[in-house]
């Protein structure tokens, strides 16, 4: 059971950003520059200016840390600060605290809306790595591709499959896109012919961010994994996948995925997610003693992926769960490790695509729609196989438990036409 | 031909940093701070020390800018800017010029042993792609491991293959690095194996680094291309070619590169590599109009690898030339650009092992050894098929014409056991 908390800020029910979460990110006013922020409720909670009345006293903080274009330096502090800031902001905004309440000209420091700021990337993205850690997912790919009698390939189950991807693209949400260009090969053509991809795709992943860094040579044990994550985001695959089909052999994807991934600007703590812990699906195959951790160090999180085309309603194509990855992120962290290569603060870890067991928990248009032979249905009459010029791709996750929500917001991406 | 200059430095025959060159890096002497240097025969000149001294004042420089810990600042400011300070610094150097000959106070400030500081990463490197554009190569490794009669992939002469690789582990050159360990899998077994890789594998290449970024969705034109390239580096992308072969399918090398890559510390400028143009290999399949591209777009930099065994003599294993390359380093940031990726300033683009047509020439032990089974004769009575502990693997390359050298130095790694 959770000790309850309530908090003197009036907080929509069901919303994301309840007491319990407190996830940070970087915002910025109209006038103004970037800095550090809480979500609560339908607020933003100025950090910097929080700072700056000294409310964070107690906490060993350097100057200005909160007026920075990324959280990178802040994230770097460490868990014992950054969890402190997150326990201080939390007291100061509980029922029974009078530091603030009540006091018109610290609430109108602190407290911004957050339909009127901007929100930016929360981190500088120093390396980023996509894992393939859904069984589901890679046994889907793998039918439609290869042969369904063995769509698992030899190596899945025992390694962490992943590969890394360009950093300089991901995005947060709100910025649209455009339509990549580039080769596709017609089966049944001699050679390759270039255009706008005509299989434009989205993956619904989660990504974790890591919050130390450590030396080259070094790895980090599966059971310390969680020391070294700060937190989590929802993670935007976005995916061309006739680009993909003919680029990636021998040596995976490349622009099929660089152009452009998408990312929820909020950045939730581990610790937060801390009570929504699972037990992850039971690995049959025993794994390799440096991949071997107890637990539950699955998260019960609900997704969600909406497509709602230009002028018209969204329609709900997916319900998935985080806690379907056959892979851990402590087993993808150590794996990532093992031969020594080093971490650096704000690298991100995305899942790969969360697809659960049934076909409406698939986590991209090309499993929902099965290679496009099964059109997917949405709101008034319209229909779709990949995503179109137009689409705006919304994803959503929160956990909830014993009346306690904690969750992401969404990561929104409209798709213009290619330039 | 080219305009004789003459340095009143004195400067030994056959260096690589002749005053043609003037390569950029980033040293330190045993006390003082990491700054920026340029290379000129035995000496490192201390262009902070320039800078303060006043002889930079016809170009707009920010205060400090070559007393930072990397060049990424720097580069950023633009060609305009890069190449009138090499020119400048160029003038200062030549015969005729006293404005620093016969100063001893300036000289001992501005001129460094080059043996006697200490070289770093000359950037930092937001995004790593590594390419495999040796059509040489691409066939050895595909008549190697799949079928001597189709050894290229269909996909090779219309793409540029690369991937994304580890921008973390990029390493400069006289680091050690540890032999990494991972997961092998014996064909004849039924599970893999974890330990130590036995495979450990060089690959002789080159980079390049940008030096301008662009927004995403922007591409780069093949012709515009050098526009963007600041300059160049030798790269060792080391391989494990045991846990290479084990991961790599469907998505890519991940682990088997990760754990290390190094490189010369010292930037040869585009610009110094002028005289060096000549014509790649003619391609027969022609490539879609984005990739086409006039004139001499590769160079004629001459390249060979030691290895030499701890407390023995080195060998010279492999002569090759970075001419060639079957895609052009225009048609691989073409190519990278193309979906509108966005580039950053300091990204560093690697060419894939260079191999040339002889097998003295090829750029790997696995081709050099072929796999294992062609044992490769050192000095001594040594031999190897792969990498041993205690192996220092060495690269240099140098550009030669009409009495006019310039060169790299060199990119030295030496192996110890796993941790």
């Amino acid at each position: 059971m959770i000790n309850k908390i309530q908090s003197w800020v009036e907080i929509p029910e069901n919303s994301d950003f309840s007491i319990y979460n407190l996830p940070i990110g970087i915002f910025c006013e109209n006038v103004g520059v970037k800095r550090a922020g809480m979500a609560l409720g339908d607020f933003v909670l100025d950090l910097n200016a929080m700072h700056e009345a000294s409310f964070f006293e107690e906490i060993d903080l350097p100057q200005g840390i909160f007026k920075k274009d990324t959280l990178n330096d802040y994230i770097a502090l460490g868990k014992d600060i950054t969890n402190a800031l997150r326990r201080r902001v939390q007291e100061l905004m509980s029922v029974g605290n009078e530091e603030i309440q009540g006091n018109h000209e610290y609430i109108s420091h602190i407290f911004k809306k957050r339909n009127q700021v901007q929100m930016y990337m929360p981190v500088k993205v120093p390396n980023y790595t996509d894992f393939y850690s859904s069984m589901e997912h890679a046994t889907n790919v793998g039918t439609m591709f290869r042969d369904p009698d063995n769509a698992l390939l030899p190596n899945w189950q025992h390694i962490p499959v992943g590969y890394h991807g360009r950093a300089s693209s991901i995005i947060p949400s709100g910025m649209s896109i455009h339509r990549p260009k580039g080769q596709r090969k017609d089966p049944n053509k001699d050679a390759p012919e270039f255009g706008p991809s005509t299989r434009l795709d989205f993956e619904l992943e989660m990504a974790f961010i890591t919050g130390r860094a450590t030396e080259l040579g070094q790895n980090v044990p599966a059971d310390k994994a969680e020391e070294f994550i700060f937190g989590f985001v929802l993670f935007n695959d976005w995916s061309a996948r006739d680009i993909q089909q003919w680029e990636y052999v021998p040596l995976g994807p490349f622009l099929a995925k660089s152009f452009a991934s998408s990312i929820s600007p909020w950045i939730v703590s581990i610790e937060a997610l801390e009570q929504f812990r699972v037990q992850g699906p039971k690995q049959e195959q025993e794994v390799l003693p440096y991949l071997k951790v107890d637990g539950s160090r699955n998260f019960d999180i609900n997704l969600e992926v909406d497509i709602k085309p230009e002028g018209d309603d969204a329609t709900t194509v997916c319900k998935s769960n985080f806690k379907y990855m056959y892979w851990s992120v402590n087993q993808q962290l150590a794996h990532q490790t093992i031969n020594g290569c080093n971490l650096q603060v704000g690298d991100m870890y995305a899942s790969g695509t969360i697809s659960g067991p049934t076909p409406d928990s698939y986590g991209s248009m090309l499993e929902l729609a099965w290679k496009g032979t099964k059109p997917l249905k949405l709101a008034n009459n319209k229909s779709r196989v990949f995503i179109e010029d137009g689409d705006t791709v919304t994803m959503r996750g929160y956990a909830e438990k014993d009346g306690v929500r904690v969750g992401f917001g969404e990561v929104s991406t409209k798709v213009l036409p290619a330039i």
